[in-house]
C-alpha cells in the first residue's frame, strides 16, 4: 500500500492544529525578550514526525485529541527544536527549513542559550504530569540525544567509526526521541504495557531507519529537494552508512584515500565517490539496511494488529519507503 | 561576628563528601566517552555555594545529612555547571578555576553538548524524587537562569541596561538558583512553609548580593586573587552596577564618552573610569547597594531565630560582607 504524508498527515490535523495553538501558548511563559526568538523556532514548516508518533500511538478510536497527548508532543518537539538550534551553531549553518538559522539570525551566543531556554522548557512542561514518569522519560532521553551529538562530535574528522559505533550514534541521537515519542503517547493512551513496548520498539526502528535514510539522502537526495549540498557528511568528515558501505567495497588503496578526506587530509572528491557508489551498489544494500531495520519495528507491533493505532503507525514506515523509493527515482533520472 | 569561608564550610564537610560521592556516581551514568568530559567539569575546586545553600537551608539538629538533600544539590550544581560551561563557550574563556575551559579542551562544539548532558542529567535526577514539585521547581529555576543569560547577551554591547534591567537580569541569572537551594533544601527537610518562604527569601537576595560584589570585584579585586583581567565588563559591553553608578556621577560628556567604550565606538580606558570611580565615591555606592540586598534576606529570616538553619544562612551572609571588605581593603592598598 503506498502512503504518502498527505494522507497520514490530513488525519493529524486537528491535532497538529491543537499542538501549534498550544505550544504558541508556551510562547508567553517567556521572559519578554526571548519570545521573539522562541516564536522564531516554534514554526509550522517542519514535518513534526516525533508528534505525529505521540498522536498516532496513542491514538483515539473516534480520533478525538487527548490534551494530554498534546503537551507530551509539545515536549518531544521542544527537545528536539532545541538540538535543531544547538546543532546548526556547531554546524555553523545558514539556513533551516529556508530560513535563516537562529543562530545566524540572533548570534550563536544567543542561540546556545535559546536552546537551553527550550530544553528547560520541554522539562517544565514535562514535569507538569501528576508522575514523575513523563519527566523521567524525557530528561533520560534528552541525555541520550546529547550524548549521541557527542560521540558523533568527537568522532568526526577521523576513521574511528566501526559499523556498531554508526548504530550506536544514530540509535542515541535520533532513535531516542522516536522511541520516547512512542513510548509516553501510548502510555498517556493507558494502552496495555504490551502494546507500549511493542510502539516504543517501532519508534525506535523508525528512527533508526529513518536516519540512515537521512544519511542516504544526502548522497543520493536531489539538492533542490532536500535544500542543501549533497555529500556534507563527507565534507565534515562524518562517517555514515553509505560511507561505511563504501569503504569495504572499495581496493584498500582508493578505501585509504577516502579515510584521508574524511581526516581533513586532502580535499574532498564528491563526483568520484558518487560514482563509485553508484558502480559498488551502495544505495541498494543502505536500502535493504533500511528495510531490515523498518521489519524488526514492524514485527514488534504484529501481535497488535487489532488496535487502531498499530495500522497508523505501520502507515509511516509505508511513508518511509516512499521516501526511500524517491530516492531511487531520483538517482536513476540522475544517471 | 566575623566569619570566614573556612568556619562555615568546615561544618559542611561529610556533606560536601557526600556530595562528591554521589556526583562521581553520577559520571558512570553517562556514555563512556562523555564521562571524561563530564568528569573534567564536576571538580572539586569550585566554591559549591549552591549546595551548601541546600545544606543549610534543611540543616538538621544533629547536623546528619540528609540522602534527599544530597541529591538536590548536585541537581543545583549540575545546572549551575551547565551554565558555567555554557558561558565558557560565549565568552571564549581560557581558563576557569585555573584549568582550560572545557571549551577550550574539547571545542566548543563538544562544550554546547557537554552542556546540554549536564542540564539533561540534572533533570533527570531531579524526576527521581516521588512528587513532581522538584522537577517543576529545578525546570522552572533552569528556565530563568538561561533567560537572564538571553538577556544580558542580548543588551551587550548596548546603553540600554537601566538599573532595574541590571537588577532583574541578576535576579534571573545568579538569585534565581540560590533561590532555589534554599527552599528546595528548606522544603525536603520538611520545615515549615513560612521558613521555607523565608529562606527562599533569603536564597534570592544572598544570590543578588553576591552578584553584584562579583560585578563589583571585576573593577575592585586584586588580579591575583579573583583569577582574570580588571575591567572583563567593561571590556566585553557589559553595564554592571559599578558602571551604571559611576554613569549616574559623571557629567554628561564623560557620560557619554563611557557609554561609547560599551558600544565599542572607542577603545575601553579602563584606568581612567577606575579612577573616576574612586574619585565619586562610586565603590561605597555600590558596598551600600549589596548590604540593602542582603539586609532584606535577614529581615526574612527575623522570624526563624529559633531554628537552626536561620542561624547558619546569616553566616552566610558575613561570609559575604567580610568578602566585601577585603575588596575595601586591596582597594585601599592600591591607591
Amino acid at each position: 500500500m503506498a502512503s504518502d504524508f498527505a494522507t497520514v498527515f490530513a488525519r493529524l490535523k486537528p491535532h497538529m492544529g491543537a499542538l501549534d495553538v498550544f505550544l504558541r501558548e508556551q510562547i508567553s511563559a517567556f521572559e519578554p525578550e526571548i519570545r521573539t526568538m522562541a516564536d522564531y523556532c516554534i514554526d509550522t514548516s517542519g514535518k513534526r514526525i516525533r508528534p505525529a508518533l505521540v498522536f498516532l500511538s496513542g491514538w483515539q478510536a473516534d480520533g478525538s485529541v487527548l490534551p494530554d497527548l498534546v503537551r507530551v508532543a509539545a515536549v518531544v518537539e521542544l527537545v528536539h527544536l532545541a538540538t535543531l538550534v544547538h546543532d546548526d551553531i556547531m554546524d555553523e549553518a545558514e539556513i533551516r527549513r529556508g530560513r535563516r538559522t537562529a543562530s545566524r539570525e540572533y548570534g550563536p551566543e544567543a542561540a546556545v542559550l535559546l536552546g537551553d531556554a527550550l530544553f528547560s522548557h520541554a522539562l517544565h512542561l514535562a514535569a507538569q504530569f501528576p508522575t514523575t514518569s513523563v519527566c523521567q522519560a524525557v530528561a533520560d532521553s534528552t541525555r541520550k540525544v546529547c550524548a549521541g551529538e557527542i560521540i558523533q562530535t568527537l568522532r568526526r574528522g577521523t576513521a574511528a567509526v566501526s559499523l556498531a559505533d554508526y548504530r550506536r550514534i544514530i540509535d542515541l541521537k535520533t532513535a531516542e526521541l522516536f522511541r520516547v515519542s512512542c513510548a509516553l503517547g501510548s502510555e498517556l493512551a493507558q494502552l496495555p504495557e504490551g502494546f507500549v513496548k511493542a510502539a516504543a520498539c517501532f519508534g525506535r526502528q523508525l528512527g533508526i531507519a529513518y536516519q540512515i535514510y537521512d544519511d542516504l539522502a544526502d548522497f543520493f537526495g536531489r539538492e533542490d529537494k532536500i535544500g542543501k549540498t549533497l555529500g556534507t557528511d563527507l565534507m565534515s568528515g562524518k562517517l555514515t552508512l553509505p560511507l561505511l558501505t563504501l569503504i569495504d567495497r572499495l581496493p584498500a588503496s582508493l578505501a585509504e584515500q577516502l579515510l584521508a578526506e574524511i581526516k581533513g587530509e586532502r580535499s574532498p572528491q564528491i563526483a568520484v565517490w558518487l560514482g563509485e557508489m553508484e558502480d559498488r551498489g551502495v544505495f541498494e544494500a543502505v536500502v535493504e539496511a533500511i528495510a531490515a531495520e523498518l521489519q524488526i519495528g514492524m514485527d514488534a507491533l504484529e501481535p497488535w494488529g487489532a488496535y487502531t493505532p498499530t495500522g497508523l503507525l505501520l502507515q509511516l514506515g509505508d511513508v518511509l519507503r516512499a521516501q526511500v523509493e524517491g530516492l531511487r527515482r531520483s538517482t536513476v533520472s540522475k544517471s
